[in-house]
């Protein structure tokens, strides 16, 4: 019989390192970068197909309608949600995965894979895991080890324990885990050609991550046991108890397990892989013109050399004039110029804007909700305008407010709008009017998203100012949306 | 008799080097730069007070409703307004505005200046404007020279005929005009001492500079006088007569007249003056740190050194990273980014816009109207929602559309609204809808400022799908607003 691979999805990263693209409210594994899907996506549909079960997501609880929402757009169904109560890392996320699955079907096969990574050719990168599989099975912790094409000092490195000559997908032992080097090491990792980079990529037995867990790290396995077993279902969602998982290591799988085991192999990967872990990785892994400059959206670039114009928005225009090694990426409410080698910075700026309180720092225009999304058009200094896109079948809380009234006008689909006692369904080119202090829903009956236009008046128009008298998102007093 | 001095203020310009700032819809003049009032507010306000009459405004048609807009807002009123149906460099502009002037007080005194410069010390100036009117009222052409601290090639330069101490307003005879030099030329005249700039300022009488033209450029008064002898009255302004003035060649007015003039005059000015000629000179112009950087607006500079960075509006956060004598310019519509010592080339840049039909190269976001102006917020396929501001007093026209329908909640102030044959007061947190085909007008009759939020509805949203019954500001069918 052929066993499923089940693939794990670890979404619980918020890497500030590609703002202001990547913010902590929307990170960028659910950034479309340059094609049409985010690397959320198109790191689910690469473990996806024959041999394949439905992905267990590992994300944090800001995440859990977007995972939901952007498998969907996919046509993709989870078979897991695991809601992490905050960020331990990924020695604790993995072991979590593990012990769901293993509640489900002892000993399957789980593939764990970071979520934001690009990997172009999926059939390849499929054909490796294929090649794992009997190693898996036996009760191996396979890693797959990236063929390096530079002397990075950003990653780990895997030591072989013989030659590879076209870096193809055999199985060998691995021997060491090698933890980022300096720049001189590096070099000698990178010329010696026994070394691989670490992608943070493993496939095992459930049988076998518990074990090795049980053995080099039981702390992190009963902590983890204790909190899964307390979860609470919460819709599609698998909440692992907080209390417990506040007691947890912040540490790594390497860390915890892996550079502890000794039945370790790892599978060559020859095809094109990045981490996109900073700006440069963008720049790196974007298509170059002959000035190995990379332009990407609505970008003209006048004499540049090595640069990236990172255009976002279609109704933004970026120009760059005689640029050497720089980064620019333009979005509507933030622009970011670097120097291509302090790409890294940008983590250092966004802390510094989080001081000052500058909401970019964090948020986007656009926040994403259980039931769709808004964005503020304008805001005045006694009003504020709204987009509101609900998807089909969802509704907004039954609320009320105390200092503002609202106009909607639907402009896409229809809504079904309740205010106090009555119920109506509203379409396109027609208006609701929301007295102060009214009950009001709004819903999206229809197959299609339903876009409302929400002219809000009053005194004070902050989203705190909400009585929510129902939801259907378990959500409470004074949250958002 | 205390003679007043007439301010000639060109404002026909389309500096396009300050792009994206600057576009040719609202060029630079009318942009607010740094400060609360713009260039152009800053030149009325810098010639006004004692000793002053209003201002005669040369400039295109496109900006006549702004220019007497932004003087209501300092609370100034024009004089003139002349309008010139096409750009024709200063001799024509210069030309008209004396014989402008001569019509309403034979032998007046008239200063001329361009309307986007920058000097701070306005008092200082106008004592050389005193200082030079004796000898402008005795028949000279008098040029205003500005103390060089640094050898440019980008202007051109006035040479003395005898040393200055101290730069101080005292009139000598003006020896000659100097083209914009190379380096080293230019090298030379700052070290030499006998050379000021020539900021393109000057002061003469009406008799003066029409004899000077009737003697070097003959042509240019005899096309320019039938342009202004036809002109036709249109409101506050004097549309000079297009077919007259399409026959004028497009010379400046050192080439035309001063270059060969004999009766020459020369008030040096040691304050600080600036032409904004490019963002180069804008940041020149700034207030730097320790690391020569210039911060205008929200932005955040971590380790630059020489570079400017200028956010334009509070709801986008500029960064900069490891920068070195580059600007970065931030609009929500727009940013460019180029190294300072290429500023200039930002009018190819925007040319190569132009090609690719970009509508940013030359227009922004906001449309300035007679009656206030209007942004659009978010267009949809089937939607579209505009912010429309209107004057106290001001009026749209009476108007209907094919193919839309429009729902509008007024969000500050009153406005008077007519649908078909109703005429209502609708205010604050009001909303009216006019249906598809309905003939509708809409008016402010308040002492403040109307915001009305529009949201269109329809197959085809474009301005032109309008037909005009009455407009208070003669436009035809099919012109926008």
């Amino acid at each position: 019989m052929n066993q499923s691979i089940h693939p794990v999805l670890l979404c619980g990263g918020s890497g500030t390192r590609l703002w202001p693209l990547s913010r902590k409210s929307y990170p960028k594994q659910f950034v479309n970068l340059s094609c049409d899907e985010s690397l959320y996506q198109a790191s689910a549909r690469r473990l996806s197909g024959a041999g394949y079960a439905a992905p267990i997501i590992v994300t944090g609880a800001d995440f859990r309608f977007i995972v939901i929402e952007q498998l969907a757009a996919v046509e993709m169904a989870p078979a897991d949600i695991l809601i992490e109560p905050s960020a331990k890392n990924t020695a604790a996320a993995i072991c979590a995965a593990a012990l769901a699955l293993e509640a489900r079907e002892a000993g399957a096969l789980m593939l764990v894979a970071p979520s934001d990574h690009v990997i172009p050719d999926a059939a390849q990168f499929r054909d490796a895991v294929a090649a794992a599989a009997p190693a898996a099975k036996s009760g191996q912790l396979v890693t797959f080890g990236i063929r390096p094409d530079r002397a990075e000092t950003g990653y780990g490195w895997l030591e072989l324990s013989q030659p590879t000559d076209d870096f193809g997908p055999v199985p060998q032992p691995l021997k060491s885990f090698v933890e980022k080097p300096d720049r001189e090491k590096a070099e000698a990792l990178l010329a010696g050609g026994m070394h691989l980079w670490n992608a943070g990529i493993f496939l095992f037995s459930t049988t076998t991550i518990l074990e090795a867990f049980a053995k080099h790290a039981p702390e992190v396995l009963d902590i983890t046991r204790a909190a899964f077993g307390a979860a609470e279902k919460d819709l599609s969602f698998t909440r692992l108890d907080a209390d417990e998982w506040a007691k947890l290591p912040d540490i790594s799988i390497d860390y915890a397990v892996m550079e502890r085991a000794d039945n370790l192999t790892v599978v060559p990967y020859s095809g094109a892989w990045s981490d996109l872990g900073d700006w440069q990785a963008v720049w790196r892994d974007g298509d170059a013109d002959a000035s190995d400059t990379v332009l990407t959206g609505p970008a003209t670039a006048l004499d540049c050399e090595g640069t990236l114009l990172h255009a976002t928005s279609e109704a933004q225009e970026l120009v760059g004039i005689g640029l050497k090694d720089i980064v620019a990426v333009a979005m509507p409410d933030a622009v970011l110029v670097a120097h291509k080698d302090r790409a890294q910075e940008v983590k250092a700026a966004v802390a510094k804007l989080k001081e000052k309180a500058v909401p970019q720092a964090e948020t986007l225009p656009r926040d994403y909700r259980p039931w769709g999304w808004y964005e503020s058009l304008v805001v005045g200094s006694r009003f504020q305008v709204k987009r509101i896109v609900v998807h089909p079948g969802a509704a907004l809380s039954l609320q009320s407010h105390h200092h503002r009234a609202e106009h909607w006008i639907v402009v896409e689909g229809t809504a079904k709008v309740t205010v106090d006692d009555t119920v109506k369904l509203v379409t396109e080119n027609q208006s609701v009017y929301i007295p102060l202090g009214a009950v009001h829903r709004m819903e999206n009956p229809g197959k299609v998203p339903m876009v409302l236009i929400e002219v809000q008046t009053g005194s004070y128009l902050g989203e705190d100012d909400i009585i929510r008298y129902e939801d259907v998102y378990s959500r409470g007093q004074g949250a958002k949306g």
